[in-house]
């Protein structure tokens, strides 16, 4: 069979230079056209894959899979069957679009199966179950350490033990192109003995990235470093919105709420664990060593490089962040060990964030907040205009991709304009 | 039509002195039998009401709802039929149960529809969206600032001002009933200089009321405290355990995690507001004066008694707490409205905790840490033996009721056992 990782496989569908989409990624998505139910997706260069249409033609039959599964408004079902089983439809597919018809000639077909990505609309790939985000960038702990306590003990005393989480909400994550109006709520102007209402003046973004989980565990089970990728179906680009002047003023003791809860940006796409295999590289030492449990093998963070770029309206856009999601202190299969150490259930569809991924310069900052450093050093836009942090009509684009060997594998984006508020 | 809530109705079924479920409670929940699917259940005297029964007869037919609703694993989809109806529903069961046959004679049919309940499991009741937990006793809050921070500033700032809230894990919310492993984790010894990992120490729980909503909103739109009730279904017995030990290393600053999200117990059926609307009573004076948007009008506090006891394993049990709904500080309309007023937007089946519920007096205290004040006066049990926190063996049992012109609405109860660390 067809191995879909392969770097040598071209398809015969035109990939264009620098696509996101090579015959090598094949992401799983939701799309929809106009007076049509939602369908299973995946993606080559320009086009959707409908995998309705392969399914209803029998391109999955030896594969015992129900093909309702492939309409459906959610991936959920489908992220359900299982690593093995999903990871062999991608290795159909990439069967399906190799040049090498050898097995599964499907380009008679290709007007049913491929439409262009422009006559679609993508939907909220998962239906999420529990959303959690974790802050597991030391980078960023730090910068915020700096800016909001004492540079000389800017991480927190259990940062270097665990990897910190909190649960968000998960009504409110939407997908990307979905407009935002920016949140109202309370206030404590500096200085003022009572709090104000009114549109949050401090509106950002963190630049996270965020893992779809597919098979769920039992109350009471745990979930080790060693098995914890089997419960990772992929990953997407995340932008956690963050209010600052709601989010400080509410955060003490119980954490953050409405300063995030309005919104959070997911990208259409979810890119399999599987096909970002290639791009494994060991992650940084953690020093002290950590409690047995978190201890792990292997190699287990991502080379995946990510930029942020502001565009306002009807202007000329800034990239404002270039960072890695390789930077990550904890990884992965770290924050899902934890997660479950006490007996915490998974069920299919949660979704767990990076937490903001920070590099070690400014220009890797994963937020407004540390790349203006609390709005004293505010960006310079093309228009001649300032930013300390989002304007109305701004629209936020993440973007991230993987590349080796010749073979990128991106992420599509996670973009969101921001609205006055109502 | 029968008014559900009128105090002189009499059933025709056997309700014993001081039964939970009187004819004017009719609360909601799902019920189970060997095998057959869950369906949905009301309650009267010591017995279930099958509502699929009674729906398939005709019983409701003149509301228009599909018989399906009241076949399913959960309340949702009949929650979301909206108040009016479900409200509809309630009073044609009175109609039924009623002495008086005026309308609906289904005694005949009373084989079908009564099942008694030591013979059904009862299910968790709702499909659980997002999760929020308040923090909304001012008298809890006081207590944890005086035993955690200053005595003379033991609320913070915000805390007159916002109706504080987290997000908690939805996943792990469990019918009562279900036994919990102690968790494990993460704790930092007093005066050691790294954590270590075993079973939580301090095992505790947290006497509280939730909400269901039943109406959900899109992003953006705003809950007003005037319409907040026309979104809650109604309340139930709920028991955040906590896990203090495993919850004071990790909670700065992002709130509570693992300590909290390996459990939490909810009460099997959901009483009405509707069924609450003759307890309500005015709420504590807010001073100083809330924001506009959290002003209220109507009395919105519910005169609910509720009562915690731990039973030893083989052993007698012992009432450690007798608190009141009435005391909290912020009322639920005030808490919807201050969640959606960024635009967070509500699912049908989303459930939201009031927080421990403490009052005035030590015996009135909603958790071990106040009513042992942190372990230093530990609980005498009637076996000898102490109590600072919950032993293995033990099963926490709350309860609840509302007592007015004869007529008690129960809840029954939220109970929970803790099983030893596996």
């Amino acid at each position: 069979m067809t191995q879909a990782n392969d770097p040598t496989l071209q398809s015969w569908v035109d990939v264009p230079e620098g696509s996101d989409f090579p015959i090598q990624n094949l992401p799983f998505g939701v799309y929809k056209m106009k007076d049509r139910s939602p369908r299973l997706a995946s993606a080559i260069g320009d086009y959707v894959i409908d995998l309705f249409v392969l399914a209803k033609h029998g391109f999955f039959d030896d594969l015992d899979i129900d093909r309702k599964v492939f309409r459906q408004q959610y991936l959920n079902d489908f992220m359900a069957l299982g690593r093995a089983k999903t990871g062999a439809v991608r290795n159909r597919l990439a069967d399906i679009l190799d040049t090498d018809l050898e097995n599964w000639d499907a380009s008679e077909l290709k007007d049913f199966f491929l439409v262009p990505m422009s006559e679609v609309e993508m939907c909220l790939p998962v239906k999420v179950g529990d959303y959690t985000d974790f802050y597991s960038s030391i980078e960023h702990a730090t910068n915020l350490g700096c800016l909001f306590r004492d540079p000389e003990n800017a991480l927190l005393p259990n940062w270097r033990h665990i990897p910190v989480g909190y649960h968000g909400r998960a009504s409110s994550i939407i997908v990307s192109g979905t407009d935002i109006h920016r949140p109202k709520g309370q206030q404590m102007p500096a200085g003022a003995d009572a709090p104000v209402f009114g549109p949050c003046k401090l509106l950002d973004f963190e630049l996270e990235v965020a893992f779809v989980t597919c098979k769920p565990t039992n109350l009471g089970e745990n979930v080790t470093t060693a098995n914890a990728e089997d419960h990772i179906f992929g990953l997407a680009l995340f932008n956690d919105w963050s209010a600052r002047d709601i989010q400080k003023w509410e955060y003490v003791p119980l954490g953050p709420f409405l300063g995030k809860n309005f919104a959070s940006t997911i990208s259409p796409w979810i890119v399999t664990l599987d096909a970002l295999e290639p791009f494994r590289v060991p992650g940084p030492v953690q020093e002290p060593a950590v409690l047995p449990y978190l201890q792990y093998e292997g190699t287990r963070n991502i080379d995946l490089k990510l930029s942020v770029e502001i565009v306002p309206e009807d202007g000329q856009g800034k990239v404002v962040s270039e960072s890695n999601f390789k930077y990550m202190y904890w990884n992965m299969a770290q924050q899902l060990a934890h997660h479950t150490v006490n007996g915490c259930n998974l069920n299919v569809g949660d979704v767990y964030a990076s937490g903001t991924i920070s590099g070690k310069e400014k220009g890797s900052y994963g937020s407004m907040l540390e790349i203006t450093w609390r709005g004293t050093e505010p960006v310079d836009m093309p228009d001649g205009s300032q930013r300390k942090f989002i304007n109305d009509g701004d629209t936020v684009v993440m973007k991230g991709y993987c590349e080796k060997d010749g073979v990128r594998i991106g992420f599509g984006e996670a973009s969101g304009k921001i609205l006055p508020a109502t």
